[in-house]
């Protein structure tokens, strides 16, 4: 797929007549779509019948499809079970926590983990490589749509027995359960693991354990149905295997994606939260790193369904969304939909041409994206996203902490593009990285909000900090061990001994008008914090105001040729943004982080790396315009202008592009 | 019942003692009640035991009334079955869209589609028409009380199976359900009727044909149940019967009363929203046109349950209440209740007397009633409300469509009492019709949310726009398919096609910033909108500003004598609100609306006919006063006073009757 | 326990290991911890697998805390039934309104009612008796933990069959009960006990009669568990009984309370909640009236859960608390808890010290408590709290009306403590009494909000009144019958004759634009309110807007050497707080009530008598510091220092004891 730029569309051909698809082939091409996704919902189309399967008209339609230049991204149909699967048999049925059975009618309606799904999907699956594995066009494979989109854990019967076999082999015995979780609180003590429930209707909260594992578990057998439908496509088809997720879902994407082949995600993000468009551009590329990821849908111009609607995008910034996105290593930038549903649930949802086959009030917007994309592709081939020198860890993991421990209605994914958004402001050049990742290049790294953390994570940043990595850990971080319970050491267990400091008093800020001061800022402290008497460390952040005045609640420790700065509290408001942006400058420039720029608010760069040479792309996201301040001499590659030092406007969702030659060391 | 105007309430005979009976006839006569409704929750009292029916005591009771000059509403009492209908018997009991089933001790428990249900509801109408069906002063039926107020569709199993019957009979074939509810999406496709479930659990919306038709199908079946019930009470008894419905609660009211003979309602609308109820009157009126309707329950002063209550009504306002009621066309002005209830979850409702038989802090209100009656009753007589000249249609359909797909909380019966406002405010007289009735008579029609307009509807459109009438459709109007899709050929369908525009492009507009120009005024747009490029018509609203900047919002084209106004997009805030009634006011001269008048806000006009001659009541309804214009000499009949032309005012919560002679074409 | 003062935490010992044992121990001593909590929660613990009990380890507890000087209140651990009570046996859980059943894995999973729990539940408690009950340092028993804190009523199988035996001795025949509910409305009538159902899911609302019967039912069966429990363990022990109540669960404390020994409560206000906080006290002094009570659960600085967080106490409230309560009372004041729990769903909650063993944020404020206390013990003994002339009637009786009946969410704990707020801020010194307390020693008697008046309660007024007491009945009191339905006499009943008032209209004033008069102050008029004609009876508030202008809200009448005065409307806003305070200090000069003070807002006095003489502690709660007038020249025992009359100061959260010579008769 190297160097060429994706621009797609989700289509059903399923749904309509003939005469339409010919008609809609043909306004694909006009609209510049080269490449398009089909058949996630489309099982009975498939298998009309209990083992009958037919995929012709797929295979058609990938060669009409192919003979148009337009390439194909197959799915597997798993997300909508037919009737013949779910009639009659409520035992296959997804059942929520409240222990509400689903029937037939929706979508994610089955049981992932039953074994008769199982074994239906890997028939359709075995079928699909087998009949369109080699096709001509077929470019890559979807495994099912959006897992977990619509349903959080399941809690049939079915999946109480595996979650006891889960249980039983990752504590071999019940007494290591029982001790894990402390299960003498309340009585709560198993004999043996045929006992332990999943956590359903009881009259007050459950051990954080049972909940967080519960959620762990589901993540694990969901990743573990991924893996046995990628073996399975695989058998027939070399194409590479991707799943379109989101960090809204219910999923361990981390998880999910080792087993695949490259990441993609939907996104459906409002121009007012152009910050999280952002982020997710910035971590999905991190999920399979070195390899471009893909949008796989998101709307070309709003979102809507029966009973909501999202406000439909101002002109011109689909262009700046899908500029960003490919200058950011997205592959591909593809919509939901290309023909609006005459029927179902989402007929108000937006799509490139109306159910009636006329350009939508976003078609305009995709001709733009469309040259955009002519633009963008020569000038962006031969390079690669810039290796930012910033990383910020993301974790679903921590995610299911603070679902079964949301302290005040918490919410993972709005702390984490909170905290990305002062990253954003302090134009700093960043990734979003998964728990997991090599920390090989980075200069500043970030953790908050990360209540578990791992040894394996903690070895890793050992590493990075004595080649000389600053390292700031927290707010919220290392607060719980990996069983959800606390540590009986310190407040922050290995953590503290790390960081040289003590966590003397552990509390909640928000009500009592704590303030802090830092960097020469001062702003109030919120969440759930620590303060902290600096022993092998030096105090930066000090508490002015509250409960502990004159405990640190930020310290920092040289290790090795780096730093551990610990971050106990999280500073609030206006006045903590400010400080938590000249926090972040502060130790980017101890860390000598060079990918960064001097960009106005509401205007990106995106940096990438040719061979002896860089590239900005410079984006205008929130509709003002803005402005860059050019480093050195640079020039335009796709119009040949010469780009002087200083500053560089971009009019409003306009972008630039800046080609530098390469400046060792230089800034 | 002609000419006489009927004052009544609600009576419990069957909850007191003889003494208390006696007394409360007594009382009524006082107050001047000359009707009683009686029965509708006395099951247990009149078949004690399964199979055991005594009607003697109401027989007794209808006599001791009539005694009195007080004539009887009978009632079927199949709200309430009796704990030997409910009693170890769950399958008869109504079953929720959670799949909760329902248990006794409350009201509509049971599910009226259940057979033993319609059977045993069968035998106590058919001794009810026999023993009490001709009795003198029986003046009429009412069918159970307040259908499907408390609970909407049933979920049980029962209805599962009648369920798919309608459909065999609706659709014919599973294919023909398939196409029509384009069952391809998410492999919801069906291979036989027996497969097609009820809209119950589902992890995501179910398809809206799915969801509409159910709610279509449960409304038709209460529909057949009260037919069976109006049939069975017809084989001994002339009396005319009624049902006390709501635009509040779930029945298609237009198809409800096709089968019953006079139409009645209850409402419990504070002062504070007067325009429900006059909107109210104006509906209910024509749900059997020609014919008074009743106003079968309201309350004295203020509504009330264990759990809620309305503030007491001002002093004086029930009686601009029912001065406006039977000015407007209502035979009857009754109250909810008589005594109030001493046990039960209803003691704190508002009543004529209390449970210790004294007046209550509505009583005066109550006798001022009758003053007003007393007045009014002559005054009326042989005069009928005049024809009004506007038309605003109303349907239960509609709402369902706006139930299955409520865009952003979108609320059917607030949206139509807004728009009626309107008509109000412009001081335009209306009737407010069914979707079924004959447009004679009529030269403004309007049809904003509806969503499927029928080719029934449209075609009366089209031989009233041909004689002259103008048809104002939107917004929201023809935007969907009797089977809730799109349309495939055009956003709106044929009605696109008519009106000679073509809608260019749809999409919710609320957060766009968009304005619109009409009729020299300017105002934000909102809601789910199409802008129209006039092809073969002429564009009469454009949008100013937003995504679609030049498009037209409205546009209009003769047709015939008269005109089809297309309104794609609704004006909203205080500028919308002055729009929308230049918009009313501009195509009431155009169309030659007459029945119309100059008062003040808050102030209303009921135009009456007699023989040669013109009846107005004028009633304050805001509790300020206000006044009206009389466009020529008129006179009191209830004092002589003679009324120059000109200004003419009216106290807090009074009314005027104004006697004008005939003078044809005037205004 | 005479004259010594308690310092305490609950404490878990099964949860840690034997060297941490130790340690807490000694760090008990150390913060002036003298008494511990244990085994509330134990259950499996003590009985590891069903009928094996082994109670060593708690004897052995026991036993080292009071090597340590530390006396212990041991639990018996009903509240979490193991896993082998709950695996593979439903149907001995609890089910909630909607008919959930619960699981297991939390607390309160587990029907009380049921019989094999009742006779699981007897073992354990029997087997604690004879093992723990006469151990030296064990002072007393708790039963249970927080009973019915996180469920209602059980609507299993067993407690309907329970609840139909319930209702057939209580009325006898179905006669008496169908005549008592008013079972004729609404067809609900029931022909045998066996019928009536629990108020389970119905369309619309249950009668009240039935809704309230069930809470009046489960709330006895709960009694009766206590009962039953604490019988058993009498069997070998003397120690004395108790139970950590609290006025926000579904008991009847004043009922549970009668059959056990000593009163206590939990509570977890923040410091801007102090209001609640001292109405506890004084309420919780009265169960048990003569006999100190004590405050089994409180945090030492915040609570906390998985979800959810109270803010912190600011330094030295809790001193405060601590002082306020020895003061008023109260023997003991424990915390929850001591070690905070590094497990289960409240790892968040504040402790004394953390999982790892050090002193939390609370522990400086902890060792302010033992200060004070050390200060307080002294000068307390060989005193009692002074006898208040101010009685103020709380009744959960009257709760479970109000949730039958919310009228508009009105909320029981928060109109009663509204009332007191009131109390407090006119300086009146006040007893919070149960509905059965005597009424001996009282001058001023306030019957807010209790709609149902019992014979008993009113015989017991006559009595007060006629002995020279002033009765302020109302508002919301005496409106219900004992059935919780109307009276048909007056809507008042037998109050109203008693009153010398007719008690005119009874309806809701709040949105009706009400005033009235009284005292020489106007406020708005609010809640349902009833308005009077005084027959024999004057007048002293009047209605002056609204809809009954002229009538009385509030009328007195002389009875005996007594007044009763009923108020049949609230006054509102901050006008009605003026109104109601200055009602109350005209009555309570009329009454000659003496046992007040002039006291800043704020800041509060606790008088106490010793023999021949009187004692006050001042108790600045607001942390603003304050000021009392002492009436006569006092003395600090704890410090000796002469206090002049006149004005004396208290610091920000501080306390001041004064000693008086007792001066009879004088203010």
């Amino acid at each position: 797929m190297a160097d060429k730029l994706y621009h797609g569309a989700a289509w059903y051909p399923e749904l309509w007549d003939e005469r339409t698809l010919l008609q809609d082939a043909e306004e694909m091409k006009k609209a510049g779509i080269n490449v398009v996704r089909l058949g996630e919902f489309a099982w009975s189309k498939m298998e009309p019948e209990e083992g009958r399967i037919e995929l012709g008209f797929f295979a058609r339609i990938i060669g009409l499809l192919n003979d148009n230049g337009i390439e194909t991204v197959m799915c597997t149909p798993t997300a909508t079970p037919p009737i013949w699967f779910s009639h009659g048999h409520p035992e296959r049925m997804h059942v929520n926590e409240k222990l509400e059975r689903m029937q037939h009618g929706s979508r994610q309606h089955a049981c992932t983990n039953q074994a008769y799904y199982r074994s239906r999907a890997a028939a359709i699956a075995e079928r699909l490589s087998r009949e369109l594995g080699r096709l001509p066009g077929l470019v890559a494979w979807q495994l099912d749509n959006e897992f977990k989109a619509h349903v959080a854990e399941c809690f049939c019967p079915e999946c109480l027995s595996l979650w006891r076999e889960w249980l039983r082999s990752r504590y071999g015995t019940i007494d290591k359960l029982n001790e894990a979780w402390g299960t003498d609180i309340w009585s709560e003590r198993y004999a043996g693991f045929g006992q332990v429930p999943s956590p359903g209707p009881a009259p007050f909260l459950h051990n954080s354990s049972l909940r967080t594992m519960y959620r762990l578990f589901s993540m694990e057998k969901l990743a573990e149905f991924a893996d046995e439908q990628a073996t399975i496509l695989r058998k027939h088809s070399d194409a590479p295997i991707t799943h379109n997720g989101s960090v809204a879902f219910h999923a361990d994407n981390e998880r999910l994606f080792r087993g695949l082949d490259f990441a993609s995600f939907d996104t459906y993000a409002t121009c007012d939260n152009a910050t999280a468009y952002l982020f997710n551009n910035d971590l999905w590329r991190n999920f399979k790193r070195g390899k471009g990821y893909w949008i796989m849908e998101t709307s070309p111009s709003y979102a809507g369904s029966l009973t909501s609607w999202a406000k439909p995008h101002p002109n011109g910034y689909l262009k700046a969304e899908a500029a960003a996105a490919y200058a950011l290593g997205a592959e591909a930038f593809c919509y939901w939909l290309w023909r609006q549903q005459r029927a179902g649930c989402e007929q108000p949802h937006g799509s490139v041409l109306s159910a009636w086959g006329k350009p939508t009030v976003g078609y305009a917007n995709v001709l733009e994206v469309e040259e955009a994309r002519k633009r963008l592709e020569p000038a962006l081939a031969d390079t690669r996203p810039a290796q930012a020198e910033v990383a910020l860890v993301y974790s679903d993991r921590a995610k299911a902490f603070l679902l079964t421990e949301p302290h005040r209605r918490m919410n993972h994914r709005g702390l984490m593009t909170g905290f990305y958004e002062r990253l954003l402001a302090a134009g700093l050049h960043r990734d979003v990285v998964p728990e997991g990742a090599e920390l090989d290049g980075y200069k500043l790294l970030f953790t908050p909000f990360l209540p578990y953390l791992s040894p394996e994570l903690t070895e890793r940043a050992k590493a990075f900090m004595r080649d000389g990595g600053v390292w700031i850990a927290g707010p919220l971080t290392g607060t719980r061990t990996e069983e959800h319970t606390l540590h009986t050491d310190a407040a922050l267990g290995e953590l503290e001994k790390l960081a040289g400091a003590e966590a003397v008093y552990s509390y909640p800020m928000d009500e009592s008008a704590s303030r802090g001061r830092a960097f020469g800022l001062s702003a109030p402290l919120s969440m759930w914090s620590e303060v902290f008497e600096p022993k092998d460390a030096t105090a930066v952040g000090i508490v002015e105001e509250g409960l502990t005045p004159g405990f640190a609640f930020a310290t920092e420790k040289r290790i090795g040729k780096g730093k551990l700065v610990l971050l106990g509290s999280m500073p609030a408001g206006e006045e903590g943004e400010r400080l938590l942006e000249k926090l972040m400058l502060h130790y980017a420039d101890e860390a000598h982080v060079s990918v960064r720029s001097d960009v106005s608010g509401g205007t990106i760069v995106a940096p990438r790396r040719g061979d002896g040479y860089d590239l900005w792309v410079v984006v205008n996201m929130d509709g003002s315009g803005g402005s860059v301040t050019l480093p050195r001499p640079g020039w335009d590659p796709s119009t040949g202008e010469a780009l002087p030092p200083g500053e560089l406007r971009v009019g409003r969702y306009e972008f630039k592009i800046v080609r530098f030659n390469r400046e060792e060391g230089g800034r």
